[in-house]
């Protein structure tokens, strides 16, 4: 059996927060405002200040979500919720304050002893999510992918009341993301849409809507490696991501995320980047063992082969980490047990992940 | 602003109904099945009827619904469900009765005293919806099409909370479909897909939906006009189907399905059926008002210009009606009036929808 489900209400355009004051009046009379230091200084926090303040609402911001946010970070998100009495959650940034907005939303309803073994119940506080990046894809999925310092990796907590109620997407956010962010972020989704259709979940909606992600992020590369957008690029992009969250909300991801984790947790690469630095070599392997459907998928991103993805990446991804093969192993141990092993087409064995890893970051 | 929503989740398989049970046992003790006298002979009911057994729950069946179903059936069913107690509602059938059980999910809740000017509340029975035709795509939208004989057409009444919670989606019922229901509801979907890309609400989900519904339909015409089918023409035409009801769900539909309600409440046309027989005269007006989004849609749908359309379509929908002017100025006027006029990127006014139907059955 074959499950699509997408409950979030997208909607998109230039201002479509400050056109949408209704909408947040729906949502109750308090709300908690959930973002980064740096998210909310780019117009996002004072829209959404705005529509509140027309609507009569009150709101408390918690702006100290960090980069791959921590239990303790959605601990005392919950707390402020519950102190506050906030009945919904808006969530503005990008992904780890919309996935922190998640588990806030959790915890400001339910107790969650060990936040990573707790199996969460329907009761979570509604979320609009707004995308400040154009990657994670983050306000269309269900999950919240936080620090795990115990298992020294980031771990993806989910449920179906993870999804938020809407997302807003304007592209505008965007307009003053660094390089670096907006090239590793784009590559997340381009990671996303491609890592989607080889899941053994992909389906035709998937499908339809990954290839239309790939197709946007294709047009989108010149401008990437230029490092120069307009507001239609921008546009462009956060649909692609959206779309391609989208579709891992559907399929979950491979084992690309997997190892992924452990480049962010241990070397700091920014998710994005991680993926990115591993998809080319990942891609060689599924060529070797499922050529017909990796052709199919390197096709729909508009790539000859791995190595025409290896080209068009590599200029964004800066200087290779150089890793020995001891940290490798390790690492492709631990993506050998994640859950995202058994959801993709392709098997990949320990010996496999350490393959990719050698051909990506080793020494 | 673009809006894109489908809350509706599907479940695709062979078997998925009967591998589903728990799924209806998350809605409540009773259920009343909603079909029509023949919808429930193709092992669906059957199926239906084991899961809530095997659930221990009860379940009422009204299965009365006609085609072009009437407000008596509605309030009939609505009057049934309050008697039974029914908690959810299970809708197996073409588009009528999953269109009217939507009405009914509605009746058995709330009073209306004139069904097409009320305005529902969100107060719906939960509803699961099992389509036995590929081409309504009513199991994925929010409308109900009802037979308006105060106004001598078929009116959709709508609302966010007619959206059923689960379609199955089991190509096996369609096995005993008669080859002009095949065939007349696939080109309802063709109709859908089409039209929706013509809606000024159309957007990219829409349109990556719309395309995927139209690639499945077009490498099933060669089945469509032999009128013979294995499983897999049948799981891809539901897709399709499914796939253009998540198109319009979003869209709408255009002056086709306005101007072919007319088709079908005096000349007893089936509601895909009238679709096919205007869509090509339809889209050569639309050629020359818009020829770039035109050529677009004509080229998604795998034809070069609409008369290759025509041509596509003229073996599946048998000898036309020869319809003389004054009726067809009547039917004009009706549809000129029609809201989806509005919805249409391309304005058709009252000249312009004589034209068509004339060119479609002019005497």
């Amino acid at each position: 059996m074959q499950q699509y489900y997408m409950p979030v209400k997208i909607v998109r355009g230039r201002d479509c927060v400050a056109k949408s004051a209704p909408v947040f009046a729906s949502f109750g009379k308090k709300a908690l405002i959930v973002t980064g230091k740096s998210s909310a200084k780019n117009g996002a926090l004072a829209d959404v200040s705005a529509a509140l303040f027309a609507n009569g609402q009150q709101a408390a911001v918690y702006d100290k979500i960090p980069p791959n946010p921590t239990v303790a970070c959605v601990r005392e998100g919950g707390a402020l919720a519950r102190a506050f009495g906030a009945e919904f959650i808006v969530a503005v940034g990008g992904g780890s304050p919309m996935d922190a907005a998640k588990a806030i939303a959790m915890l400001a309803r339910q107790d969650a002893d060990d936040l990573f073994s707790y199996r969460p119940t329907d009761d979570v506080l509604p979320m609009l999510h707004i995308p400040t990046t154009a990657g994670t894809g983050s306000e269309v999925t269900p999950y919240a992918i936080l620090t795990n310092d115990e298992k020294q990796t980031k771990t993806s907590i989910s449920h179906p009341a993870f999804f938020p109620k809407v997302a807003f997407l304007d592209g505008k956010y965007m307009r003053g993301l660094p390089q670096s962010t907006a090239a590793y972020t784009a590559i997340d989704a381009m990671s996303h849409a491609m890592e989607g259709m080889l899941s053994v979940r992909a389906g035709a909606v998937t499908d339809a809507l990954a290839a239309e992600s790939l197709r946007l992020l294709h047009a989108e590369l010149p401008a990437l490696t230029a490092g120069a957008y307009t507001d239609a690029d921008r546009d462009a992009l956060l649909l692609a991501a959206t779309l391609a969250g989208m579709v891992i909300a559907n399929t979950g991801t491979s084992p690309v995320h997997s190892m992924g984790y452990s480049l962010t947790y241990f070397h700091g690469a920014p998710h994005g980047r991680a993926n990115g630095l591993l998809l080319p070599a990942f891609f060689e392997v599924c060529a070797q063992k499922a050529p017909e459907r990796t052709a199919e998928i390197l096709r729909a991103a508009g790539f000859s082969s791995s190595a025409a993805l290896a080209d068009a990446l590599a200029p964004l991804l800066g200087e290779r980490e150089k890793i020995g093969d001891e940290a490798l192993r390790a690492y492709a141990g631990k993506a050998s047990v994640n859950k995202n092993i058994k959801n993709c087409s392709v098997f990949f064995g320990e010996e496999d992940l350490f393959r990719v890893l050698k051909n990506s970051v080793g020494v």
